[in-house]
This record gives C-alpha cells, sequence and structure tokens, in this order.
C-alpha cells in the first residue's frame, strides 16, 4: 500500500502538502476529505457545473473534520454520529491520532500537522535541498519561519474566511464590520514583521530559493484573498515575492490548488442543513475569539 | 566570539533551552534579558534575598520583551525608550530579528523561536540521537508534537499566569473567576489530547527515551504550576511522565531552571512603576482574548 494523504483543498495546510507532492512528483493516493460534508458536496457541484473540479476521488467523510482541522473540539453529538457512521469507517479519522486534515498514511504509519508532514515527504523522498537546505543556517532560518507562522500568519489570516464567509452562512447573519477591521489590523501587524523581518529584500525567506517556509506562508495568505481582502493589492514586495512562488512550483499547479479557495464565495449561496447551522455556528464564533 | 543565549527563566521557551543546553553540557554565554524591567529586578532580589539566584550574569534590556516574548507588539512609547536606552545597544534587540526571547547569537548568526534553536543546537553540537531521532518516523512524531503544541498545550497553560499574577499585579484587580474557568476548561481539553494521543501508554512522548517533544511540552506545563494551578494533581499518567521527564534531565537542573516561576507567586507583592501599569495593563487585556 503506497502513500496516502487525507486533504481538502479548501484547508490552506492541505495546500502546501498538495502542491509540495505534486511538484516534487512525489506518488500518493489522494484521499479526498470533505470538512463539512454535504456543504462542500453542494459546492463541488457548484463549482463542477462550470468546469470539472480536478476529477480527483471523493470519499466523504465528516463535518466534524472542519472544527478538528481549526483545532476546535466538535460538539460531542456529532462525535457520536460520525463513529457510527459507514463513511468513516475506514477514512481519516482512524488515520489521523489527532483526527485532523492534513493526514498522511504511509503503510502503517500515520501522521497529523503539516509541518511534519512536510519534513516526513522531503525526508523520505529526498526533496531537492532548497526546500529544507542541508545548510544549518539555512535550515535554522526555515525553522524559525515555520514555529513563527503559527502565531502570527496563521492565527491572523484564516479568520479573514470565518467572518466573511463562514460565520454568515452558519449564523445568517453579517458580522459588524469592526471584527472585520480587527482581525485585518492583527493580520497587517503579521505581515509587517512578515515583510521586514523573514522576506526582507531577499527574493525568498531563505534567499534566492523556494522552500517549505515560503509554502508554508503563501498558502495561508491565499485564504484571505479568495474572500475579497486583497492582501497582495498595496503591498508591492509580498506581490513580487507572491508572483516568484507562483513561478518557482508552476502557475498551473499553483492555482489548480487554490481553484476552490478562489471560489469560496459561491458557498454563499448554499443551503446549510439546519441541525448542521445550530451546532457550528456557536463553534465557529468560539473560534474567532 | 562563543554561542550566546539571551534568555529569562521565567519564559517557558527560555527553560526548554536553557535544559537543553545544559543537560547537554553545550558551552555557552548565559545573556540574562529581563522580560519586565524592574518588575523582575525587585523580584530577583527577593528571590535572593532567601537564596542566592543561580549567580548568573544579569544585564537589564527592556520590559517591551515580555510583550514580544508574547507575540504582542508593545505600545510605540514604549518601543523609543527602548531603542533609545542605552542598555539596550548592545543588547538582546539586535540579536533577534524578532526582537522576542528566546534568541541565539553564534558569531555572526543569530536566530529566534524556540523550537528552531533547539532543532539549532542539536545539530550543531550533534546531541545524542533520542532528543530528535534520526528514525524518519520517530523524527516526525517529534516534528508532529512540536508543530501541535504552538495552538494547544502553548495557547493555553502560559494564560493561567496572565490571570493568576500579571494581570492583578498590572491592573491591581483580580479577574472573575470564569474567566480562569474558561481558560482551565481550554488546558483540559489540550491534556487530554496531550495524554491521549501523544503520551497514550509511552513513557515519553516517541518511546521509551526523552526527546525535544517532551522538554518543549514540560515547560510549558509548569507554568500553570507555578501559580497554584497544579494540573498533575488528579492526572497521574501526567504525573508520572513529568517525574520521569525529570529524571531524564536531572531533578537539580530541573528544578533549577523552574526556581523563578515556582516562585512567581511572590511577584504580588512587588510594586509597579504606574507609567508602566499604564501601558501594559490593556496589553495584557488583549493577550488573553
Amino acid at each position: 500500500m503506497g502513500l496516502e494523504l487525507y486533504l481538502d483543498l479548501l484547508s490552506q495546510p492541505c495546500r502546501s502538502i498538495y502542491i509540495f507532492a505534486r511538484s516534487n512528483n512525489i506518488p500518493f493516493e489522494f484521499k479526498h476529505v470533505e470538512l463539512f460534508k454535504g456543504l462542500t458536496c453542494a459546492f463541488y457541484q457548484a463549482i463542477t457545473f462550470k468546469k470539472p473540479y480536478l476529477g480527483l476521488p471523493t470519499s466523504p467523510d465528516s463535518v466534524a473534520w472542519f472544527c478538528c482541522a481549526n483545532g476546535t473540539s466538535y460538539p460531542a453529538k456529532l462525535e457520536a454520529s460520525i463513529t457510527a457512521g459507514p463513511s468513516n469507517s475506514e477514512g481519516a479519522g482512524k488515520v489521523s491520532l489527532l483526527k485532523k486534515v492534513p493526514a498522511l498514511k504511509d503503510g502503517d504509519f500515520t501522521l497529523a500537522e503539516c509541518t511534519a508532514i512536510l519534513l516526513y515527504l522531503s525526508r523520505k523522498y529526498n526533496t531537492p535541498d532548497h526546500w529544507y537546505p542541508s545548510d544549518i543556517q539555512k535550515r535554522a532560518r526555515v525553522d524559525e519561519y515555520l514555529s513563527w507562522h503559527h502565531a502570527n500568519i496563521r492565527a491572523n489570516a484564516p479568520k479573514t474566511m470565518w467572518i466573511k464567509v463562514l460565520i454568515p452562512l452558519f449564523t445568517g447573519q453579517p458580522l459588524p464590520s469592526e471584527k472585520l477591521q480587527e482581525v485585518m489590523e492583527g493580520l497587517s501587524t503579521s505581515l509587517k514583521q512578515f515583510e521586514e523581518r523573514f522576506l526582507q529584500d531577499k527574493a525568498f525567506i531563505i534567499g534566492s530559493e523556494i522552500s517549505l517556509a515560503d509554502l508554508v506562508a503563501i498558502v495561508e495568505l491565499m485564504q484571505p484573498v479568495g474572500v475579497g481582502c486583497d492582501i497582495f493589492e498595496d503591498r508591492p514586495r509580498l506581490r513580487e515575492w507572491r508572483r516568484r512562488v507562483e513561478d518557482a512550483v508552476g502557475k498551473e499547479l499553483f492555482f489548480q490548488a487554490h481553484e476552490m479557495i478562489l471560489n469560496i464565495k459561491e458557498l454563499s449561496n448554499i443551503q446549510i442543513d439546519p441541525q448542521l447551522k445550530e451546532q457550528l455556528a456557536p463553534v465557529l464564533m468560539k473560534m474567532l475569539k
């Protein structure tokens, strides 16, 4: 049994793994996990109506993955229905100890957490050195970014999607604009640090070549773009860096991985199951805190 | 010029680096950074009065480090006074691009972020394999924990200190008990995952030997203990793991590194400069959100 990757390309860590594996020609079976069952089914249909969606196999999993993917416990009632449900019996819930996407399965070995999966793939498939340089100082720079990322870019950028799309979808009401402004201010502070302290005047974070650090950063920063907060617009240095990252991994692959998130606004037209609404609305609100 | 580590042992990431360097006999110059200038000076005196404090050199830096160490921007007024101040001219502010502790300086090379520093030290000084195993799957387990840590244990445990000690100290008022209860609930969820999904029935996170994952976890979990929230009390499996970690690094070193945090309650008796109070209270409240 070969390498299996459990991914949903709506999730930014999943996209970084997808791009990394594809651009390095790592053979894997794409196990599609739907972060919100039903919701994304309809979403796929909407997208597919205009253009076939990659033709990847879909094996519906559970709505609870959405909460888990964001580090939040899901309601016990949901957990029971998932555990009992037949679709999960061989699904990703068994794969990842953390019940999170992304998840990796390589024979009997399973692994969660984006950074851990990227590093595992780089080692197992001996990918080109620039992704995680053997030079001890350059490698430390990648580690430094990957660690800083969590409490900064990762903590701020995804909130734009919750505010602009998900919370209105589940609660039926838009959030006050101050909330978005507060999140955008936090994100701006992180972006300023990113430009001044990590990117500086270099082509990529560690210098002239792309590394895992750039990849983990770019997928997160595309999340606000998808919901209409184009953070690259007034930031020429950041925009140029994005263009270089796109070129480095290949524009076609880059946009293929981001197709769903760049069409996320279409989610607004989708009808959500009332019970699901009731269960997820408070979880989403808590995540935003 | 040899290795310099800029640390304050009140900070949990600093403690993990201190313990790692000391237990592996890595030679370094301890550059003491005071997360709250003045405040910790008095604190040291209080502690020293009873017992000499390790005899480590102290070179006062700035209060702003406290905010930075917690990923929060400090007020512009403070930044100006720090930049102008003579004590910082050769201090850690110049060392770390992120103006954070812990920071490492190795010749011309500087590095921030706890995980990055630990990995750099393990590579440069070729520390025993168990800390970051060369076995690809065990190494991935360490990476998995180090990544999960950020949004779980690291996101929850330090808040106990802000609620029980720092915020009352700076605002002059205790926080409502619901706030502590909310934080303890979040921490309990993380601890449950830690026990069931990482520790399981093993001696350490990756099996029979200690790794960087255990070290990063234990220093964070000692923070609540210092402020009177003994999270080990009703958790025998966690308590046994803590005992094994203490034994693995040596009890003397373990308690030496934790001496300040285990006496943190004495901070409550210290007078804070009113201007400092005014500037830091809102920053602390924001961090708690």
